[in-house]
């Protein structure tokens, strides 16, 4: 534990396990100590904590919720001055609206919001972002991290554009590809012979000793903080219309926590008077959330899966996850990767939105709900996108084809494009 | 030629080279008819055509440039719904300030406009969005376009998000990386056996006899209108502030024109004074324009430049390009490869943006300048950021170098992080 110099007392954590209040005056905190002293790494880490603020008072200053989104959510964040955060554009990502897919139309509307539209490209930056302001307010100038993927390149982007160090740890395999983004960054990137397991635990070594803060997911709770303002935009962007369903792709279960954190402050502030029911959506092969919802003790199943930034073997958030979904009426379900790729190609010819097949996953389930007929005429259904399709194109290799090349004549390419049904001018 | 029913008398065409005027009502045109009829392919093409508006009655109409800025530019664009464009966030994007590079404060400011952050991740989608928007005015439902690039991807997503066909010529060459986002878009692909330049000539064909819309760089004149939106932008976003430089990389030289364009029409509708210094960067073994401002005669020669997307031989928008920077007192420069990828590192790790190479071009023309003191005290400069990274991962191969794996223990972890100088805690 680090003690700093100036906070104010703006939260306080309550532990997700055992429900313990602590009061973060001046200290740098990860997990309720009490219930992460028996973490193991075989089980899901016990001790997560979730942010708590002094609600009434926020709603007195904040009658309105603009009050609140114009000041940059800061009145209900861990932070005490927008100008701490990163000077990039991070969240604030568009929402469109669908009402038919393939030509059909659908008796619901579907929303996508486009997080792939962020500085590095993912969801992730929302996370990020705060931590990075945090670590600023506290005097720490040096992020550590265990990541390979999407957590990895956004601390080092963010850190970039703060001035702040980054430190990524990653597991020796870890292919070229993906650390590219982080070194480009400027990232200091520690391979690590041993587990992504190892490299996590190292990290923590690492930050504590040194007193450098640390970005773990499902270990740092402003990483939730961060991403619950996705929830605030939706608020704001259907303008008062009522969301009825929320598609969430789930790895370590930190992005679907930061979601129902949000709309559960918007609940606690009185903007908001019910939750949105949210689908958990997880791959087949990478399912430890999913399969051990109803579950009395966690059993893990080894994740190989082709949406590589949800292939978790012990969800690190799985404790809070789980209960967001089991107190507000959540649902989940597992979608295969056939399905994945699948609903990623759907969803980009018929949107124009690339996604990678981890955030394909949560539209997988949009389009799984769809064919069991489980969508109600006139709801209102987002799925989020949380990351560029860009990201992985290696993942696509399988499952595009490309044609046969043509002579370079104008007779031979008409009859590549095929019948003038298939392509017609409407001249 | 094809006719429609419906248009508007919005504006005229005048060639970039004979300066005929070319009134359009109810026709699509894409070339001066008479300067275009001696294109080889050999020489730039002649015969591209500017759009030019009634700058006085849209001054009379919109007085005040936020008039223009929230009905979406459009009566600076030759389309007339908004409603036409497509429903995706296009343009808009951040426009970044900095005073220092690696911790040196700098005695001007510079600026960088992240157009990686659209809907297929690159400044191409300004014109894929007109070029849809003026096709559905048109009643033509299928836009075909030659690109193995940004271009082709452009417009695919573009298309897939307005519900119309896109058909993307490629020469066989084409790498699968770079086909795959155009497929996921559910593009036509076709590649074809030869080269580009063959590719472009069948897109001609094939659209013309189909009477389907095209897309081209250098010879759709829509392209260059939906690309001058960046202008209005920038202008917007310096609230008044005056900009004195603007690094832009050239390859064919349809973003450069677009962005004169944009600012023309600003000075052409009283709302700016001057025009700044545009400053057009090539990469050395692709430098067809630079090379050839100064010459009678245009002298081609075969580009190989690792950065991919503005690697031209015979820049299709020459003309046009070399005639805006010799009227408006532009500048060129070129940067060698090494120069480039060397920009791309520094952009990213002081800024937090990922750049592709062709778009890191542009900031090492600032970096070039910076070295040659000159950029003058207490000005602005802006570079344009035109693509994400993520675009182009295979050209980091060579720069980016993985440091050793380490043993999965703590003092090996604090050995490999190096002097606490480097990487330090304020605490």
């Amino acid at each position: 534990m680090y003690w700093r110099e100036e906070m104010s007392q703006k939260f306080v954590f309550t532990c997700v396990d055992c429900g313990k209040k602590y009061s973060v005056n001046r200290q740098v905190m990860y997990l309720c100590p009490v219930c992460s002293s028996q973490n193991t790494g075989e089980q899901p880490p016990s001790g997560a904590l979730k942010t708590v603020y002094d609600y009434p008072e926020i709603a007195k200053r904040s009658k309105r919720f603009k009050a609140l989104r114009n000041n940059a959510y800061i009145d209900i964040l861990p932070i005490s001055d927008p100008a701490n955060l990163p000077p990039l554009r991070i969240g604030n990502t568009p929402l469109y609206r669908f009402t038919k897919i393939d030509g059909k139309r659908l008796p619901y509307v579907f929303f996508i919001k486009d997080d792939s539209q962020n500085p590095t490209f993912s969801y992730k930056d929302r996370a990020s972002a705060l931590v990075s302001a945090y670590a600023k307010e506290s005097g720490i100038d040096t992020i550590v991290a265990a990541s390979t993927g999407n957590a990895g390149s956004s601390i080092a982007g963010i850190c970039a554009s703060q001035g702040q160090h980054a430190i990524v740890l990653v597991p020796e395999k870890a292919p070229l590809a993906k650390l590219s983004q982080i070194m480009m960054y400027g990232a200091k990137i520690l391979p690590v012979k041993g587990t992504y397991d190892q490299a996590f635990d190292l990290s923590i070594a690492l930050s504590d000793k040194h007193g450098w803060y640390n970005r773990n997911t499902g270990y740092n709770p402003f990483t939730i903080e961060g991403k619950k303002t996705a929830a605030f935009e939706l608020y704001d962007q259907m303008q008062g219309e009522e969301i009825h369903r929320i598609f969430v792709s789930v790895g370590d279960g930190v992005i679907i926590s930061g979601i129902y954190k949000g709309f559960e402050d918007l609940i606690e502030l009185g903007f908001l008077e019910k939750m949105p029911v949210i689908v958990a959506v997880q791959a087949e092969n990478s399912d430890n959330l999913v399969r051990n919802m109803e579950t009395d003790t966690f059993a893990a199943k080894a994740s190989h899966t082709i949406a590589d930034s949800i292939s978790v073997d012990v969800p690190r958030n799985f404790n809070m996850a789980r209960k967001f979904l089991l107190t507000y009426g959540g649902e989940w379900i597992s979608v295969s990767d056939d399905e994945i790729m699948e609903a990623a190609s759907v969803m980009a010819r018929n949107t124009g939105i690339f996604a990678e097949p981890a955030a394909a996953a949560a539209y997988a389930g949009l389009l799984k709900y769809d064919k069991e007929d489980k969508l109600p005429a006139s709801t209102n259904n987002v799925v989020m996108s949380t990351g560029s399709g860009l990201k992985d194109l290696k993942a696509l290799r399988g499952s595009i084809e490309v044609p046969e090349a043509i002579e370079p004549i104008l007779q031979a390419v008409e009859e590549a494009v095929g019948s003038k049904k298939a392509v017609s001018s409407r001249q």
